[in-house]
């Protein structure tokens, strides 16, 4: 863990702290799925539940979304809940919201204190940042600010530079997940966290994706990499694994390492 | 895996293939210590056993070495054996040969045939290291040329060129194992490691030592390191790990990144 670095305290989970956290994907797209979704997932115990609200049919009906928002809250019991509206550019689902949309549904969602965090990406521009900055602040729903990049690894200057970027825009917590074409990408990932890690003060999420990225979900942690995303039910990106394999693997290398 | 890397198969296993092979250090310091040893570790079912001799007391006495190789082969049954003298230097024991006493007694046990591989390091004389070579070959002993650091870890480009420097020497498989003072150190390694595997055309062990180092045993085969050390008894070597953790890691890690 890098020597400045906030940790953040979410109910009954700690992000920066020792362990690595998983976080598990909902991509239900009515109420009725995600239900289902939850039941599945929680006995596996993930320590954060992603909704990823861009798979939900219904989310140019903010009531429809809030209602969603209270039967999964209801269904998670302590588990905090990420709200991400993954945009299209960034591996998302197409929606029927405009940005000035989105950025009223977030703020609503917000509101209801039902979600515990909110993603919003950097490749916004600042002012709508600004905007979710503002709402997650004054619902007391902590920022995740995110880059994603689904071709490429970009260079280590450049994954470095977003996630300072993330931290300078006011996030809580900085995500960069990237595609790795060779494994020199995947060792690219894990050297830029390390790099970024001596410097920042929030904690981040860092993910080299697909195949040939798995290590970083793995052992991310070990370079500065606070949680790590893992299927419950369903995937939500390349790469991901079972909870269950994930969390084996994790405990298995925490143990020779001398960290269990 | 590199894309000219030749498979170096001995006995059972088959070094530079898909599976990264565990070696466990027999480390007895006279012939019924090294039995015990032998029957600690064999039930744990390592890939391949190297033989510390450096650690042997009567390494002056060719005969008692032999004896001691004899009962080790038979013990081993067909698990290959790595037979090495490793230098004060480089993490070894004082020894009470010279050089060329040492060159002596690796060609006679060499003749023996009772190993299947033997270490030589490249910090040494050309003209040793190819008397070693010629040992080795006309006995059909597969030569590893190894370079350990237990201070630091060289920068990225000085262990490329160990690596090739070792392949150019006539090694069968080539060796470093280097301290790391920073995580960074660690994952210098394992890009060196992936470097060098686009060109060698050799079979490699690359091993970032110590704690911090660990993830190179679990996860370097992932970058091209073709085997890895484990305690089957005792260590013989900072990070070592216990054989049983080391598989179970190994294994959750090919499992998740669908290699298993």
């Amino acid at each position: 863990m890098g020597p400045n670095k906030k940790k953040v305290r979410i109910r009954r989970v700690e992000i920066g702290g020792n362990q690595p956290l998983i976080c598990t994907p909902l991509i239900g797209k009515d109420i009725s799925e995600l239900i289902e979704e939850c039941n599945k997932i929680m006995p596996k115990n993930p320590d954060i539940i992603e909704w990823r609200a861009d798979f939900f049919n219904a989310l140019d009906d903010t009531r429809e979304v809030i209602r969603a928002g209270q039967r999964i809250r209801d269904l998670c019991a302590d588990v905090p809940i990420l709200f991400t509206i993954r945009s299209v550019r960034e591996g998302g689902q197409a929606i029927a919201l405009s940005e000035n949309e989105k950025i009223g549904l977030i703020t609503e969602v917000c509101r209801t204190k039902l979600i515990d965090l909110v993603d919003y990406e950097l490749v916004n521009e600042s002012e709508d940042i600004n905007q979710i900055h503002q709402a997650a602040q004054s619902a007391e729903v902590y920022l995740i600010l995110s880059y994603h990049n689904f071709d490429k690894t970009p260079d280590l200057r450049f994954i470095v530079d977003k996630l300072h970027q993330a931290e300078r825009q006011g996030a809580d917590i900085a995500k960069v997940a990237v595609m790795p074409n060779t494994k020199e990408d995947v060792l690219t990932l894990m050297t830029a966290t390390q790099e970024a890690n001596k410097e920042m003060s929030i904690p981040m999420i860092t993910i080299s994706m697909g195949e040939l990225g798995v290590i970083s979900r793995i052992a991310g942690w070990m370079f500065g990499s606070d949680f790590t995303f893992a299927v419950g039910n369903e995937s939500s990106a390349p790469g991901q694994v079972p909870i269950e394999d994930l969390r084996l693997a994790i405990q298995s290398l925490r143990k020779v390492s001398g960290n269990s």
